[in-house]
């Protein structure tokens, strides 16, 4: 998952920021209000964290990124806080490995609720003195705690899962029925050189720049994602038992960990389930398929006769579309992909993996400082995936969006979208 | 850690047994009380139970083995329970992976409290009319619950030291100036066949019978234990860095782990301290040493040439001194092992590792059913300590007492005792 | 590595298949000559092959792929064979676990060397009523066997650096004393649409195509490779130490396995020595640093402010140049980079890590049946490697060529070249 | 396995030692007559080591314990040998890591046999000269080599073991017919003090003294090992999947390692196999069966209503029987467990499992020096076995020897004799 790096903050968003910063404060508690002490503390494993440490760590951003260093006589709340929230910056010191954040169980949820009011206050103090500078880092910190919602979201999900008890962190939304959706239709493009890359207008992640020009081949991209109901069949025709589709790392990894289904999945008598936000159902046939690995990602393309779209194909298909559309995050709830309606969505749903690896642009040169460590120390063995899930809060997304991650995990929202040569 | 399984309820024993039972729970509740549902909740290495399974765990086994077999149409509290709260009783059918009770937010610590409170009520309500083998399986919870006090004391010291922010669970108590203890001395036995194992009046666990004779070589056994004092000469002789003092696989272990003192212990500019239930603090040169595992235990008695007692030698000392005396645990507080005054004690503070396997006595033959895997399954490549220590509920100590632990183990209050040939 | 699958074998390839079958087949028993029966058959790590699992498995390449399945009644040298010696063709059936490769001792290497001397005679006997097809298969098998030659000698030099006594394979070629390099030369390109893959006349294995256009952005290369002495300066400099330089899955290997200087390398009371295949001898300042990993040549990038170039880059800046040029293997003997003479040369000494992702070119498509498992299947997580090294056997080198592997792994003749933006 | 330390060489022993010297070296060199290099090369496990090595070992402790403290000017056969061969006496410094003792294909065979002829003329020439105390050390390294020779034999088989081929280390004995074993007969014994340990008369470890006075219960011990035939009878009725039978690590080590059977053993259409020295080949149900480790040997008695005896139970029974007789090895050729014939019988064909832990005698002492490292550092979490195996030299095995592995080792021909209370 990208971390911010560099920021134009242009004068309209200056008089926004406050606001912004107050809602985005805001849906982060809304989203633990659900959990007890325990829920926030405990971590299901290293990939993911504890909710207390995603409401902590976000506020060691602002408390040392914009307070410590740009608002002078400002004392830190606590001065034992930055080893245990940092997370991975070299240049910011030492501190608390990441596969024991679950054994922080003091503080308390309540003192770290306490933590952020008083970290919130002094920015909304501080935020009209700020320099430009400063101001970039606000709203860079909102951005990065955008990030972590989602990942407070998918880690929640993951820790409940492991209780034998499968408890339900919301009630499940109603159900519309909807009809099933008709075969995939193609996108075709003749290729050519295109631009890719962040305009320069509004944020953007370093990552995502610098715009620059690529050449497409001549290609098709599906105008949906794949759903659970052709998951089905993949899974019933020996999709998970024939290492032809597979790549041989993929095999490997299906070998190891038996893997027969997505994550999350469970065969009982009346078919397949899922477990969710809102406990365990019935998978919905006309929903996208969520919770797959790159690895199984690309093995369902083989077995389709297909392949996964390049990063750069799928920002082209999606440069056109709403990036504020679709089904994402607006409210803390059970947020879970949903059968599409309507014409083609780029946004939204599932993250869908690409057959790009997570590699700088042409001319990208990480910022200095402990920020600069946010994107380029990951360009290494990982997917990009591109277009926002359910669990992504509104707004954030874009088209030059990269998220990424290894081509083995899975417990994001992250799906398939087809692609073929044409 | 021994678990119960065989008893003999002496009338005089039956009546006494609902206040018993009363205390015996009061007190799990005690030593929970300074602790948030966090602090319960999480689980700091496979070794360890987070506090909620043991308060649920001891609740299981009197719901299970008590109401579930003795009590005509009793419901279980929540069927979905024993899935979680059975430990290792094969024969009570799947059960949760031990490794994975730190997962378990839901049930909360209220809900477990309710539990118990539910149980209690059901026990105490259903006694008067209990078969004396009813009468007897509630007597083996209130020791097995006891025995759960200890791992709950000893886990959660671990837990809070895996946390940098080292919390105290109590304030820590008044220290009272003493004065060191003089030179070890040595209590001589010529030798011969003595009688070991439980009488058979009072409870004991199967594992200490049948009393049987025990043939003792001449030998010398310490009058007291080891201290931090000179546990710490034994270090700053190179005690951690000389292969020759350590059994093979115990010098293998202290490199893979880079052992160089006991658990908890860290060298700081004023010397060393220890991490205990009161918070970390400078170790006291006079008290016991603990937190050591038996190769330490070994490696150290090899350095001071003389080497661990058997558990007969033991056994055959302590059996005039009284179990019930010395520092073992009253009430829920910072329990730690005390500087020893006046004479030779045989029980409390510290378990002492003797350099005997844990194996059966001569016509040993474990119970039928689920209570018969408590102990008998444990037989091998573990060691017998001897004596209780400071975390002990006082009462459940007796010469004949075997509790055991693998031989790296070292969480546990454990210390040394030497013993010689002579 | 990859393993090759389609070709196209033109007339006047035709005529001289036979010679070169026989000269390639020989070449790999001049590698194996000075090697007991022992040293072609241990096995020093999972990634590695014995010198006997070479010589036999690619000869049970052209005995599967070419007499079994294109030469009516030819009978298996030795039924047992295939699950011996098959590789990772899935579709060719079970096989013997890769890293158990070892443990057998028998067939012993003169059974070996007869299982080869039938194959070969077998083979040149059905040459001239070959088809089409086969002839192609031929073709392929050499190349093949070309690719295992390399991979002979850098696992032979792997397991002799696992001995003690560390053996030299080979006496040492004599130096001849030559000027250090002076500053690299930067060779500019104002970027642009390109060509790049495999031109389709001569052979090329299947992930060289299909040819296609690529977009160069502008950018610079370096007219040669690092050499050992730059590399010293690195390390002095804190190379290995300072976590900036590093990507995040690199700076945890360095870590987690110690790494402080390129494999081979230990420092002595004279400075820095390697250890060849003609056995431990001061490193040369001015011959190109080579087994280093991905992770070391992205590091050493950051370091000196550059990148390492892309493949297309690469890949246009050596297309002028003479692939069958450089310090590339022709005999048998004591291969090992050597300080460069000369202008810019792109092939021989190392392979250069790029810092591009192996993955598909547009249209890539698989071949069918087992042939098709040699290149499609391992393109994830891995990185191209460009150019050929002193132990490629000369001839084999082509400017298309994709080398592949993983980012840590540096046993093979690996290196760095240096690129940036301008 | 022990190695042994303190010797008393009588004054008729020092007339037969140069006899005893040579034919104990001549057996090693019989046994490797039939391996390869490579065979003599390979270490197929941690636990296991090559033939070379055992070759080379046994050699090292000659010329280090005799020829070097001991003759005057002796210069070692070669400097770096000692960094090779030294097993895992710390106080001798440095030595190669264990389990990378097969990447030793150099020095050679022959070069090894080298070795052992040269010194073989050395500690022959100075034999009349010794001391007696170097007489000891020539008597002990006898004693030492018998060891590694039973250890070469079940090392190779191991070794043969894991090559997909199996191939057969010498042709197969040719099979007398035999009746069935009839029922086990219990010699009972009434218990009371016994003497164990060694008498002082003749050679013996230091770990087998001092003798000292047991006290037994009651028990009865059986006349005869179990069988193959009713070992496959504990498999038919369930014996490797059911929990009851089985230590709590016993069962963990099933369920991790999948055990179902005698390691060795396949089943085929026509019911089990087992691979030994002379190949696979079908069991024999009257021969006693082998390859069984401590946990299963305790399920298999657990099942069968009796215990393993006690490593002083065995002692007391055998200590009547001629530890000269029976099945054990004489000549190098495929040695195996063979159906008994004729009365009970306590030594030869399989070692047997007590319910022994390894522990120290009263009164032990380890010798001082390397020697001293022998025995007493392997004194925790192994098990004793008594009485010899087929693969035991002749002469070796004495009634009072202690011979130990881990729980869960398998690989030497270990078996079973049961034992109850009566």
């Amino acid at each position: 998952m990208p971390d911010p790096v560099r920021s134009t903050v242009s004068p309209s968003q200056q008089s926004e920021l406050a606001d912004r910063f107050a809602k985005v404060r805001a849906l982060s508690l809304d989203l633990a209000a659900p959990l007890s002490d325990a829920d926030a503390t405990v971590q299901s494993m290293a990939d993911a964290s504890p909710t207390k440490w995603h409401l902590a760590h976000t506020t060691w951003f602002f408390e040392t990124f914009v307070l410590r260093d740009h608002v002078a006589g400002y004392a830190l709340h606590d001065d034992r806080f930055p080893f245990l929230f940092n997370s991975y910056y070299e240049a910011e010191g030492r501190r608390h490995a990441r596969d024991r954040r679950g054994m922080v169980t003091r503080p308390s949820l309540d003192e770290v609720r306490a933590y952020r009011a008083h970290v919130d206050a002094a920015v909304l103090a501080a935020l009209p003195d700020l320099s430009a500078d400063a101001h970039a880092l606000v709203a860079l910190g909102c951005h990065h705690e955008e990030q972590h919602q989602e990942l407070l979201v998918t880690d929640i999900l993951h820790m409940f899962s492991e209780n034998p008890l499968e408890p339900a962190m919301w009630p499940a939304a109603r159900k519309v029925p909807v009809e099933m959706p008709g075969a995939i239709g193609w996108i075709a493009n003749d290729g050519g050189i295109v631009e890719v890359g962040h305009r320069g207008d509004g944020f953007a992640f370093d990552c995502e720049g610098p715009r620059h020009q690529a050449l497409l081949a001549p290609h098709a991209i599906a105008d949906r994602t794949v759903t659970n109901g052709e998951w089905a069949a993949f899974i019933a025709d020996g999709g998970y038992t024939e290492a032809r589709y597979w790549l041989a790392d993929g095999w490997a990894w299906v070998k190891a960990e038996g893997i027969v289904a997505p994550l999350y999945w469970e065969e009982g008598e009346s078919g397949w389930t899922r477990f969710g936000l809102d406990g365990r159902r019935a998978i919905d046939p006309a929903a996208p398929v969520t919770h797959v690995s790159f690895f199984e990602a690309d093995a369902y393309a083989a077995w389709a006769g297909a392949r996964l779209p390049t990063e750069f194909e799928w920002e082209a298909a999606a440069a056109s579309h709403d990036a504020g559309g679709g089904n994402q995050m607006d409210v803390a709830g059970p947020v879970e992909p949903r059968p599409s309606t309507g014409g083609p969505g780029f946004f939204g749903d599932v993250w869908e993996w690409t057959g790009s690896a997570y590699r700088p642009y042409p001319g990208f040169v990480a910022a200095a400082g402990a920020v600069g460590e946010y994107n380029g120390k990951f360009m290494t063995s990982q997917f990009i995936l591109r277009g926002g899930s359910c669990a992504t809060p509104r707004g954030h997304a874009r088209a030059s969006y990269r998220n990424f991650f290894y081509p083995h995990q899975r417990w994001q929202f992250t799906g398939v979208r087809l692609a073929k040569d044409i």
